[in-house]
């Protein structure tokens, strides 16, 4: 397979688990692989995992100096030109410039920079523009899919100067994830500039209004409804079979979470030993720290950027926030001990727990759809104003193996009118699309309300149901804050029922009152 | 009263709605003005609205030429030192660049400016840093409570080289609003760099948190019991007078907004003019549009804030989502063509309207406080992070009078902890906060749910109910997030109930269990 393209020697930067797993996945396809880490204790340990792999084909090399390291990768010539290949797999920010730093008197004319970790598009960009003088190309790729995929095939957004990222594509179809269906490679040229890490980024916002979502719906069925863990599994063992919510990444490995027992010898690490049994995820506190310590950006630079570019995007922000809280668990329980809430208590669904489980299906569906509308639209907005070009198409075609947010249906529901052409900004404008919100909102309204009465956490599939209510409203109650703003702060309104103004444009109104002279 | 401070004579950019007002509250107080603005037409105006004005007691001058006007301003002596300040009231971002380019050759060692708009708080710090070398004391200064207050006392809040500030503070306590009980001076140095701006900022945040959940209550009054204005405005004005809502400036002014009629001759510009009457508010569109235009950025950088910083402030959050989709209401209209979105209807609570309004006045309380712990936390956060040592005691006494989210009983309930010195970071951990959200949670959820199944729109309101069960809650679903998570990520998880994990640090987990190997 690696013969069909022409890198047979690529150097990977980041020896952590992404970075070990995707040089393992890559010696796999037969490339070899130079490794470095600035920690070289994470060098030894690839290296040592290294020697128990049968199915690596290339050879690894691991090194503590880097620019043996850099000068260890052999290129190859495409179209006249001696490229080289680099992948680097580390954590945002600082890191990258330190070792562009460390690397800058190797670095050759014609070398491409993969970077394969998160990063916030605009330092891709500056570093796009920094490297440029020297003839090297970075290029922002979002790699998703978590580690099982980074060796088997993950899902790649490629983003940056389409010269370089087309002398990498077939490495990188060979690479990626497959489409089930369709056997196409999910890896795109998604845009010039810091296109691909944008993508990768919402990519991770639409990630995390699911994970909300799944958990919330977890804990109704397993508080409101009284389940036990195995069966709570079975339940979303069945919802990903078949329907809206078959083959839905985050419900099938939930399947798998709720059913995973201890056993007396562990995982291979040991970790979860136990001669008394029980579940693995007993022993799993409810503690998500990584954006309260900044390891992961992702899912805050979503929410930032739907505030500064306008897209209301409640699902995934009430994600962020719901961690947030969920983080310091220190500072939580000591707020617990004064500001006395509830616990979760046992539904009067309970009775007829078969029929609800349903209802709760459709809502979780319909809150996903949410997730996807508004990460969606996030792009589209982000691509127009950054004259990106993004096809929403290839988004979901990238989306459909590989990656965290693979939901069948939905990608279903969407390809079509995304791969139209039709540039659609607004995705429930897509009558599939609509309709399917309208169908259950009742669902996602029931289980809201049966969640509240019992006291159980629903901040994003609450969120989902007001996101509907507004998006969707013919007139909303802002008629009375637009008065309030006008008011003290003369911002001016338009006249209800007025040509050129209703709807009109979105722009500072045509009157203001004097409801109170200064 | 203006000669109980050195400043006969300041300069003010911008004649638009406030920096107008704030000439004419300047010149009552004796003070002389030179008034210029980049639009001529605007000063004009503003020159043309003062000759009606018998109170002003100092002369305005308005100027065309910037070199003129500059030089107009009279400083005075301060410590041996010469001053002179402007007062800039123009929008954020490029406006003030500009103006000071063209004003670079007028301004003397000694200037203090008084950025009196509404500016992002990293564009403050940057202009203290450019205008330093110079001698030129930039000061960010937030000016609240619409334009009535800029004439008759604003709330201030300036932040910047303390030196400076001191300079002019003698000057802002006679101009600012007065505290009724205690007359003091809603104006402060509220910390250096950008301490300023940035508690305005989060001041919009936590307005539009109160605003939202304000007009939610106005449509559950309207659409759900089915009440006239009249009567809203009627039950707003008894909400204002005692208890947990007495003098919020926003319930004050919305039982005015609720009860004014039009009149044959509208108001002094002939605005809601109308021979058969009806209601000022029926004219008004539900097109919020400031955020989406980009006029006013506050609100959606208090977003971003918090996202940044990991502070949960979901109630402010929905607050710009919600706007975000009133503002564009062309394309509204469109989604609700497909998406059909039940109207709000008539509530089963409208049987006992009396008992429901007296539970929707507590819920109403109840989320006005949580919009204030969230930008509370989000100050403190910040304060703690850019080294500012903001006093809490502080915004909550600029906020007493003047600006707009006044709200007596909710400054009353957290001045004595926030003024302690304690250094609250977490407000809920204040006794009479978690007691009073404690006391009002079975109120506010019965709102949500009784507004849920009236299919009214509830955003800020559920996002409140939310954000308190999650953030006193002692097991949360995230639980479950975080073992999926762990099973793609490998993010690790601390365990639950183990000495040195639960709570443990704010930190990746000591453990991984292999759910999947690669």
């Amino acid at each position: 397979m690696a013969s069909s393209q022409p890198f047979q020697h690529i150097g990977i930067v980041g020896a952590g688990n992404m970075g070990t797993m995707m040089s393992f996945g890559l010696s796999e396809l037969g490339i070899n692989i130079s490794l470095w880490d600035a920690k070289s204790s994470n060098v030894d340990e690839a290296m040592s995992m290294s020697k128990d792999e049968k199915s690596l084909k290339g050879k690894i090399t691991g090194f503590h100096d880097v620019h043996e390291f850099a000068n260890s990768v052999k290129g190859a010539t495409v179209s006249g030109k001696q490229r080289r290949v680099f992948l680097f797999s580390i954590t945002h920010g600082n890191p990258a410039d330190s070792v562009l730093g460390m690397m800058k008197d190797d670095l050759q004319n014609g070398d491409i920079i993969l970077d394969g970790g998160n990063e916030h598009y605009r330092n891709t960009e500056r570093r796009q523009r920094e490297l440029e003088s020297k003839g090297v190309s970075w290029v922002g790729m979002g790699v998703s899919g978590g580690y099982q995929s980074a060796r088997h095939g993950p899902s790649l957004s490629a983003g940056g100067d389409p010269e370089a990222i087309n002398v990498v594509l077939p490495l990188l179809q060979v690479f990626s994830a497959k489409d089930a269906r369709t056997g196409e490679p999910c890896v795109t040229n998604i845009g010039p500039r810091g296109a691909g890490h944008y993508v990768k980024t919402v990519h991770n916002g639409i990630e995390n209004g699911m994970l909300s979502t799944v958990c919330e719906a977890w804990e109704i069925l397993h508080s409101g409804l009284g389940l036990p863990y195995d069966q709570i599994g079975k339940i979303f063992e069945k919802w990903n079979e078949k329907g809206e919510l078959r083959n839905t990444y985050l419900v099938q490995i939930g399947s798998e979470i709720c059913q995973r027992k201890k056993t007396p010898e562990g995982d291979k690490h040991g970790e979860a030993a136990s001669k008394t049994g029980g579940y693995v995820l007993d022993d799993v506190l409810d503690k998500v720290v990584q954006d309260d310590d900044s390891t992961e950006g992702t899912l805050y630079w979503t929410v930032m950027e739907a505030a500064n570019r306008h897209v209301s995007a409640p699902t995934i922000a009430t994600g962020h926030f719901l961690r947030v809280a969920s983080g310091n668990r220190r500072q939580r329980l000591l707020v617990a001990d004064k500001l006395k809430m509830p616990p979760p208590k046992k539904m009067e669904a309970a009775k007829d727990a078969d029929a609800f489980i349903e209802t709760l299906r459709k809502a979780v569906y319909s809150s996903f759809l949410c997730s996807f509308c508004q990460g969606l639209e996030l792009i589209a907005r982000a691509s127009r104003d950054e004259k990106w070009d993004v096809n929403l198409g290839d988004c979901l075609k990238i989306w459909r193996a590989g990656c965290i947010i693979q939901e069948e249906y939905i990608s279903d529901l969407l390809m079509p009118a995304a791969t139209s052409g039709a540039g659609i900004m607004n995705i429930k404008l897509i009558d599939e699309v609509s309709a399917a919100l309208t169908e259950h909102y009742n669902s996602l309204k029931l289980v809201v309300l049966t969640a509240v009465e019992a006291d159980c956490h629903v901040p994003s599939l609450s969120a989902s149901l007001e996101y509907l209510k507004y998006e969707g409203s013919r007139i909303l109650p802002t008629q009375f804050m637009e008065a309030e703003l006008d008011f003290f702060g003369a911002h001016n309104y338009d006249r209800s029922g007025v040509v050129g103004e209703d709807p009109g444009k979105v722009a500072k109104g045509a009157h203001h009152y004097e409801w109170r002279p200064a």
